[in-house]
């Protein structure tokens, strides 16, 4: 294993094939990275536990499918082209331009995103901080906006684009669209699953920073003066969701309250807090990752930007970029964005419903999908194990339902029929929907540690009981332990193990 | 219904909810269209078909996703920055910029697409074809690269990228990574479906030609000298394969040649028949389209790439474009792509495998997704039907394994629990992977019209007899017949009508 954290998921993402950065055998540019095979699958698994949970919250939510190039007035009417920018510095000697926080950050070991410049021009001078590329002195902080400008067309037709920085706005510029198609009615639900690009100074971080990444966002459209309810509150208003509210921020402390306890003593809204909820248990139920690696926390006013009225971000703990880290947030957004496009676009964005007539408000549910992909490597990542009487094996523990295959499907020995009957189950399973693969290459042994490198969950092997009984063994990666199941049966236990269920609730367990 | 089909099919994608231009509230560009919620199912659904046909061809073939931008070193590598270009002519009054061989074809009614500059020149000299927008005179034919360039960082670190203008690229700089993961073995396949950007001058067609678009590439490497074989191709060699070979261009005819007479007489090898055969199951036996529309249309030596050895595009005869326009491709491009990434970048792209050392070749199935897309419209949209004491409807007759939703369900009234028992019926089969929804609003008949506009494959209502006998009626859109099914059978049922089973066969038909 590599010698710290970070380095061990880069060596182990290349070597097994989940991602690298773009266009190696070309000199890579920095913040972009390509999934490999198993990374593809993997990510491709944890967006459909996304849509999954998050489209079924309500009958009125639906995924949309948007350009990524847009037109100016889309970010003029968002406010990016005047405020989408970062602060930065420019050595005087060797022109290499830094994100100002960032080296502020890497020379006071502190967080100044958000500062202002005349702050971190100070701070630059009092710290006497220069180019950490060639000691050189450092120009007046500045600004650059940090995306990707294009034109469109040619000639006297020319237009001006821009790559999209995030997927929200494809949301809103279709609101009234979808609103009038889908029956007119609130509140209604816009997710998008795409690319977002962002031209940053820095990038860093492996999946974290990226100029080029994948963002799932749902945007909630409401009507404002029903943000004190949610028809399902009742539901969560008993669980305890661990919050890291502003007023801790001294001590440091997180809480486990209960959703009515936020709306009674944080003041967050019932219709807010129903929306922490779920996210919980994405997180905590549907992935299953550890409680104490989650928590939200609450942004002061100083941090959120100014149209989010509430705001708490999404963090998880990892060990590798040094605590807890932003892998999404809960934004309540009012009516910025809409009144921001009937402004610039001239176009009413108010709807009438009952003859009260107005703009929607919006909460957005927002992940970075590439950040909550590294947090799964850095949580899945087991320090190799040494079980007594057995070879030391490497293991990565993803969550059973994201785990990059379902299943390896093994033939005990390439003969007798074994292969005939593997290629059974696996078209079986292929056909319930799952995701496995077939290995007969190397010993039974060998098999198992290699699907436990990549994290598949099972291994099903098929022995010679299993031509005369017609059943398999299903091992669990994790525990090493295994159960006999029955072919007809395999399709239901598997679902079930996926979803948690104990291997000894699903068949006979087998002697180790 | 709109005057002609291109009109009707935009006006029935807008108002359903399918697919519209990007931005229209900010004045739409040309050639930017955003899947609404219904043409976003409709596009997952196609390429989750696509995905699990074509990797299911091969345990060694496996999905990746890269970046979309990519730096310059790719594309001198693979060609694009030299001669990815397009023949343009300019307007000497307004300035307008259009594409040549678009213009002479508007005038002259025949394509010239890949026709020379020379050639171009002279026709619109000879023809006197001027600015189609002012009639000013047109200057001298150009070329324009049609690669959207971007600017990657900034200062003294600033790097050349460019969108891709094709997903392909992404495999080829990713082959030997992955081939080192995948433990060394040919054929090795590697898929994409992702984003391909193109600057083009006149994007026409709405879904066909556009500037931003989806493509849905799997690029199999395997040795050059075993392309006269494929290990299934017995399996298929009796196939009758529609093609329109080269030789018959005047005839315009069409013909059912089997498999090994393709390789016998139109001297195709066999790994590339094996393809076309496949690709044709995949048109005809997944999907359905009816066998008339879809052909193998093979391209001349003027009309391909040089680097295409054997290269026959797929076509579907759409008439409101006029005839067969190509949705597909198969391209056999021989090392011309891994040897131009080696000697740009210096890597060594050879493989060695028992001794032998050589590039890998490479056979290129290519799908314009947006324009298979476009394509199941065309021939999903059925004239207003009018039975004879029934209402007239309009249907949608998507092919069921595509359609936008699998099911509708339905309480037949809102009451005596039908509601909470249709919830169970819809949580059942949400369960079992089906994309079903729930609506509960209107006439039980205009919520069946409401399914057929949409082209949902089935309609499954909830009636008093459910409670009694945990049964329900599962409809079929195309014949409005109905069919008693169990509750407890409805998975497999649906499973079995969405691949294409009788009705009759899925349980009890009703009385009409």
């Amino acid at each position: 294993m590599a010698e710290n954290k970070t380095d061990a998921i880069l060596d182990i993402a290349k070597r097994r094939g989940f991602f690298w950065q773009n266009s190696l055998i070309h000199g890579a540019m920095a913040g972009f990275y390509d999934y490999a095979h198993l990374g593809c699958l993997l990510k491709k698994k944890w967006e459909s536990q996304w849509r999954e949970f998050f489209l079924g919250l309500d009958d009125n939510f639906y995924e949309i499918s948007v350009c990524h190039i847009m037109p100016e007035h889309v970010f003029k009417a968002s406010g990016h082209l005047a405020s989408f920018v970062d602060p930065i510095v420019k050595c005087k000697k060797c022109g290499n331009v830094e994100r100002a926080d960032h080296i502020i950050e890497d020379e006071l070991k502190e967080s100044f995103e958000g500062a202002s410049l005349e702050k971190m021009a100070e701070l630059i001078k009092a710290h006497r901080i220069k180019c950490p590329k060639c000691k050189g002195p450092l120009e007046e902080t500045g600004i650059l906006n940090m995306m990707f400008p294009l034109n469109v067309g040619t000639g006297a037709d020319v237009r001006k684009g821009y790559l999209s920085p995030e997927t929200a706005q494809g949301a809103y510029i279709n609101f009234k669209l979808e609103f009038e198609c889908l029956r007119r009615k609130l509140p209604m639900g816009l997710a998008i699953i795409g690319k977002a690009y962002r031209n940053e100074i820095s990038p860093r971080n492996v999946l974290i920073r990226m100029r080029e990444f994948t963002q799932a966002e749902l945007q909630v459209f409401f009507d404002p003066d029903t943000i004190g309810e949610h028809p399902k509150f009742q539901e969560i208003e008993n669980l305890r969701i661990r919050v890291f509210p502003a007023k801790n921020r001294d001590s440091g402390k997180i809480e486990e309250v209960q959703a009515k306890e936020v709306v009674k003593n944080l003041g967050m809204p019932k219709f807010y807090v129903y929306h922490m909820a779920k996210i919980q248990q994405f997180y905590l139920d549907v992935l299953k990752l550890p409680k104490e690696r989650f928590r939200f926390r609450q942004l002061t006013d100083e941090e959120k930007a100014f149209y989010n009225k509430y705001h708490w971000d999404i963090e998880l703990n990892l060990e590798s970029l040094g605590g807890f880290k932003e892998v999404a947030g809960l934004h309540y957004r009012t009516d910025h964005d809409l009144a921001g496009h009937q402004s610039v676009s001239g176009e009413s964005q108010e709807v009438n419903i009952e003859g009260k007539k107005f703009i929607p408000h919006v909460l957005e549910l927002s992940f970075g999908v590439d950040r909550n992909i590294y947090a799964l490597f850095e949580l899945s990542l087991a320090a190799e194990e040494k079980v007594e009487g057995k070879e030391p094996r490497d293991v990565m523990r993803f969550p059973r339902l994201v785990s990059p295959q379902d299943a390896g499907i093994f033939p005990l020995v390439n003969k007798d029929g074994l292969q005939e009957k593997s290629r059974e189950v696996q078209n079986l399973l292929k056909d319930h929907g799952f995701q496995v693969f077939y290995d007969e290459s190397g010993s039974i042994g060998r098999r198992y540690r290699r699907i436990d490198e990549i994290g598949v969950a099972a291994g099903i092997t098929i022995d010679y009981d299993s031509l005369k009984n017609e059943d398999v063994t299903l091992r669990d990666r994790d525990s090493m332990k295994q159960v006999r199941v029955k072919i007809s049966e395999l399709p239901e236990a598997l679902k079930r193990f996926l979803n948690g269920e104990e291997l000894e609730n699903l068949g006979e367990m087998l002697k180790q």
